[in-house]
Formats: C-alpha cells, structure tokens, sequence
C-alpha cells in the first residue's frame, strides 16, 4: 500500500542534532546486555528517588481528585507555593500570575521562547552550554549565537560578551547559572550587569535556574532581584527530584502573562495534574529537609571526585559550584574526547559524556561527569579510570 | 528597578488568539462566586474520573518505580501495549518502533509538524477545526489553510476539496476523525482516497484519531489500515479518560522515526513516568469494561441532546457519530452566537461554546455544545434554555 512514501524533513532538524551521549547509552545498554556492570555518570539524573512525602501527597491526590484538566497556568495553590518559595528563600517577592506551571522547564523554555523570538533572531548563548536550548531556539526560527567562553568567566557570559557580541538581529540573552555542563555560577553582581547590558539593548533577558538549590557552600540568588522584566526558568526536576514527573515553571514579565498563557493553552492545554498535586508537598519543611540532606551528599560527591579526577590527569580549573557535574579537561589524557568517552566505556566500564554534547568550543578536549551515583560508585569508577589510562594515581 | 522593561512581542503571537470560550468560562466562574449554579457544557472534558484500575496502576507504581525520565519515546512496555491495540482493535499490524508516547497529543501535534513543516508551508485544514491545531502550525511558522466545509462533506474535508486547494506551498492535509466540534467522521473509503490524493501531490496526511473509541453505532477503522506513510495521534485523554494526566501517542512513518526521537529528546526529554505506568492499565480488559460502559453512556447523552436541541430550534443537521461534541446552528435564536452564547450562560446558567473558536466560516450561527454532564444535568440546561428562548418547546 505504501507505493511512494513521501519524505520531506523541515530545514530544522539539519540544526538538531541527536545527542552524542545517545551513542554511549546505546553502547552502555549492548554492554549490560552482556552482562557488564556498567557505572553511568552521563546522565544529568540523580540516584535519589522523589521524596516520600511528594510520592504520598500524589497518591493521596490519585485518590481525593479526578485529575482533570488543570488552569493552563497551573494550579493557583501550586503558583502561590512558587511565589511564597520566592519570598522564602530569596526574599523576592512575586505575584503568583506571574508564574506558569509548565511541563518540565523544556515547555517553559518553549513558552519564553514562543512569545520572544521571531524567525531570525539571534539568542546570546554560553558554549560549553546544554544543548536543548539551542534546539529550541531552532524549532522556532531562532538562531542561537554560541559564545566560546573559558576558564576567565567561569564558563559563563558576562556583562561585557554579551555587550560585545549584540548584533542587530540579537532578541536574547540565556544564561544558566548554575551552568550545565560545567556547573559554574554567575555572581549576583554580574547578573545585575548582564541584566543592565541587556536592558541597554531592548533585549530580554532568560535566566535558567533549574540548577537552584543544588549549590555548595553557597546559595544562589535569583535573577528576578534584579528587575522585574526577566524571563526565569526552573524546575521540580533536580533539587526537588522529580525528574520523570515532567514539572517545572516559567516567571513572566507582566508584561508577557497574557500572552504565555494564551501559548501555554494551545501548546499545552494544561500541566499534569498528578504533578502538580505531587509538587504542594515539594515545599513542606520535612520534604526541604530531606533535599537538604541529598544536597549535602552531592556536595560530598563533588569534593571526592575533583581531587580523584584531577590525580587521574583530567584538569578541573573551576571548581563548580552548583549542579551536580564536572567538566574536565581531558586532553592531558587523550585528543579526542568522544573516541575517549567510548574508550572508558567499553574498557573501564564507565559511561560518561563527551563534550561535543555541548558546544563547538574545544568539544575534543572535554568530558563531562555526573556525580549521579553514591560515593562508594565513583569510587570504583575512579579506580576502573585508572586501571585503563597511562597516568595512573 | 524596572526602569525600562522591553516588550517585543513574537509576530506569530498576532495568529494565535486565545479562546473565546475563556471570556465565557471567566464570566462562568464570577457567576459562580456569586452563587449562581453553571451548567458546564462549554470544556471537552467529560465527568467521569479516571478508571480505577488506571489509578490503581499509577499508586502501585508510585510505590514501586523511581519515576525517573523514560526513553524520550517513552516506556517500550507501553509502546508495545499501544501496538497490539492496534492489533486487536483494528487489525491493523504497526511495529511499536513507530510509537511515540507524547505529553497529550498536543506534543505528538507539535513532533509531527515539528519534522516535517518549514516556514512558510501551509497546511490545510476543515474550517470548522479545532483551534490549537492551526495554533501549532503558527508555533512553527506554518500556514493553516482553513477550507470551509459544510453538511454537504459531513463537515469535513474530501480528497476532492484536498486536490482542488492543494498549492504550490502546500505541504500537509490535516483531518480528524471524529472531528472537533462536529463529532463526524469520514468514511473510511474517504480516508483511503484523501491519502492517495495527498500521496499524489507528494504530501504528507496527519489524521487525529483522538476521539477514536467515542463513537456510537459505528466503530472507527484508522487511517493507518491505508499506508505507512501517514501521521497519526491519538490520546489518553478521551476515550481513556485521563485528561489531566497529559498522554497521547504518535504512530510515525518509518522514514521519520529517528528524526521524531531527536526532536522529542530535545523538546520534551521524556513523556511523564507516572502516567505512563498509569496508561499501562488502559488496555486491561476490566479497564476496556469500563470505558464502554462509559461510551454507552454517551451515546444515550446525545440521543437525548438532538432532539431535545432541535426542539428548541437548533438546527443539527448532521447526526454527529463520535466525539462529545455538537455543534448546533443557533441562526433561528440567534444573529450573533457570541452574544448569544453570554446570555445563555448570564440568564440560564449554561455554559456553551461559541463558533468563533473554531474557524471564520459562518462562527456566528453556531455554538458547540459538549454533552460531559450526565442526563439530569442535560435536561436540566436544556429546560433553563427553553425558558429563555422565544421559541419554547
């Protein structure tokens, strides 16, 4: 019946790349298939499980509520959770109609993205930064302008790169602090740069922030601090462990609330209903204290492994601050990363990601670590490293 | 702080209007903080609460499984389940590689069009659609092109009306079947010709079989029975109940399935775990029980609803067949369904849907009314209306 299937590909996907680590699972799973013990430290996705009061609060909701369409902003009582845990923890205050509920920070970066961009505009964006976000840009006729950015910004952009680097058809900035994949945060003060070089050009600002809450020996502050015209993305899934739940939200600028809850009703009709439920729990004082005791075990992880990796050969010149990964400089090790990457795989057992992952600012030379695994797992992953590369501690 | 916020709004914003039925649905909602009862027959989702065994699935999976991201496909379980849906309900033998479990077929919308439109391409589409669907093709920077349709065509397109308005940009033909908010359906030697004529013209032909398993002295075949070249979505949301929860599916063409996996990677990262393990639960045979007990009553819903309508002087011409939904000319009662749909609501507490949702083709002489009240509730509206209508029965 399918005499002369037609196969046209829309120009975009020339721009949107599987990613590379994609292979390396790929190979990870024929190796487990095999029998092998595989340690992976590729996937931004922590051991840790949702937290049992989030789980009960859904199953109590599965129970009490029919899990109907919610409003396409969220549930009022979830927006006005966000908005206190604003005032809380950062002492910033914020109407909650100024909050999306959105499904995952991936809708909310399309909704932010949705009522910005116009087919051409350039976004300002970090390389090293996650790949997603160029592709976003990319689904919508956005050009995403990479910044090669070192070890003198912590891998970030700053006040004057984005100043020097603005172009006539620049609509956005997007900064991620802390940063994946290398972790890195953004001081408050430069934030206030950015925001004011950003201004300065009629452009809008996008802060990623789905990393908040995972920071050691620091806490971050948000970028909503710094004026009220900011779009900032963040998420139930890393500090509040709900990955596979698919929740996070979105801060409008009053000026956009109109116009990304028109978006979000066609895109998205509503958030599901099952996390929003799940997600009230997220701010109860016994949830907090069990994600601040996660937070001090991936802090724990992260001192181990710098000091390991480094006596292994890989170069760590900042330390991260938040997140939980590491992005090395292998080159001591190897010249090219993702034949490196396979090579720690297949004869260490060991999956991480190569840098090609995330930029074209010397992707061969870098690797990126995810302290995903409990101590004693990095461990015997430092120790199978070491067993295979020349240099050994 | 805000000294000078920037407001550049995307141009496709100008396309995508918000609903009419918010106005309607925001005067609902002060008439009931006022105290007045409303009558909701405006919202395409239906009383019932998910089934049971649905729910049972999704707690005893909250106790089991760590609700991790799945595979940006979703869970191959689940896939296969969809499959042999297929299989058993339609004949119709479909590898589960072309399964892609979606957030609500809202994503599954977006993935299709997502690999295959460029700016510029058009679509075309029955005028009157349901409204997001050209909403999405703007996201993308596609042209809906809306083809009026009458009783004359059940209200939906034909291969000949798909032949007569293909152009020279035209790139998809876009049919649901049962249709929103017409409840009809196209006949199934129809669908085998559209998709020739489509093939003919080098075309790809998306069919929204959402409402499949609504259906009432008929059973609906899919449109996959005609090739392996078509996009098909479908949903958790209708006939499975699980609105809220967020989860549909799209049968992909083989030619695009990588690319489908690499936009989903990118876009969603993965469709929500807990409804996943939930949707497992569809297809058990106590669950099957249930939903067609449910459909039954549906159908008892509308058998009441035509007539009692006609009575009042709607006019529904053509006896829709699937769906929730109908969509009633109002032009004996009314001039102006907007206005009308308001007075309704304002002097006989029922919530209906005016036209202009669904497209410009005659939007003032009609209303959609969605029968998701059980039968009291329906004569109840249906006697209110009677009281404020000239035209009593």
């Amino acid at each position: 019946m399918n005499d002369a299937p037609t196969f046209h590909l829309a120009a975009r996907m020339a721009h949107i790349a599987p990613f590379e680590v994609m292979e390396i699972q790929k190979l990870a799973r024929k190796l487990e298939a095999e029998g092998r013990d595989i340690i992976h430290l590729e996937i931004g996705e922590p051991d840790f499980r949702t937290p049992q009061p989030v789980v009960d609060a859904a199953k109590r909701a599965l129970d009490e509520q029919p899990m109907r369409y919610t409003s396409a902003m969220g549930l009022q009582a979830l927006r006005k959770a966000i908005a206190q845990f604003y005032a809380d923890r950062y002492g910033v205050e914020i109407s909650y109609r100024r909050i999306a509920v959105t499904a995952g920070s991936s809708a909310a970066l399309l909704l932010a993205f949705g009522v910005v961009l116009d087919a051409g505009d350039e976004v300002l964006l970090a390389d090293p930064s996650y790949p997603c976000n160029r592709h976003f840009m990319r689904t919508l006729g956005g050009v995403p302008k990479l910044i090669p950015v070192g070890t003198d910004t912590q891998y970030q952009l700053t006040a004057d790169l984005v100043s020097r680097n603005w172009g006539e058809r620049t609509r956005m900035a997007m900064v991620a602090s802390p940063s994946n994949p290398t972790g890195t945060l953004v001081a408050p003060e430069e934030v206030a740069r950015m925001t004011a070089a950003v201004r300065e050009k009629s452009g809008t600002l996008l802060m990623d922030e789905i990393y908040h809450g995972l920071t050691y020996g620091v806490d971050a502050r948000t970028a909503l601090e710094c004026g009220d015209d900011i779009f900032v993305i963040n998420s139930f899934s890393k500090y509040f462990h709900m990955t596979g739940w698919r929740l996070g939200w979105l801060v409008v600028p009053e000026a956009y609330e109109r116009q990304v809850e028109t978006l979000a009703q066609n895109l998205y009709i509503s958030p599901s209903a099952p996390a929003q439920h799940a997600a009230l729990a997220c701010f109860l004082r016994e949830t907090i204290a069990i994600l601040e005791q996660r937070r001090a075990e991936l802090a724990q992880r992260r001192d181990y492994l710098i000091p390991a990796l480094e006596s292994l050969g890989f170069r760590i010149p900042v330390v991260p601050q938040g997140a939980f990964y590491l992005y090395a400089d292998c080159s001591a090790l190897t010249g090219d990363s993702f034949a490196f990457a396979r090579d720690v795989l297949e004869r260490a057992g060991v999956a991480i990601t190569p840098g090609k992952d995330f930029g074209n600012n010397a992707p061969e030379r870098h690797i990126r670590i995810a302290y995903t695994q409990p101590i004693a797992r990095l461990k015997e992953a430092v120790a199978r490293i070491a067993a295979i590369t020349t240099r050994n501690p």
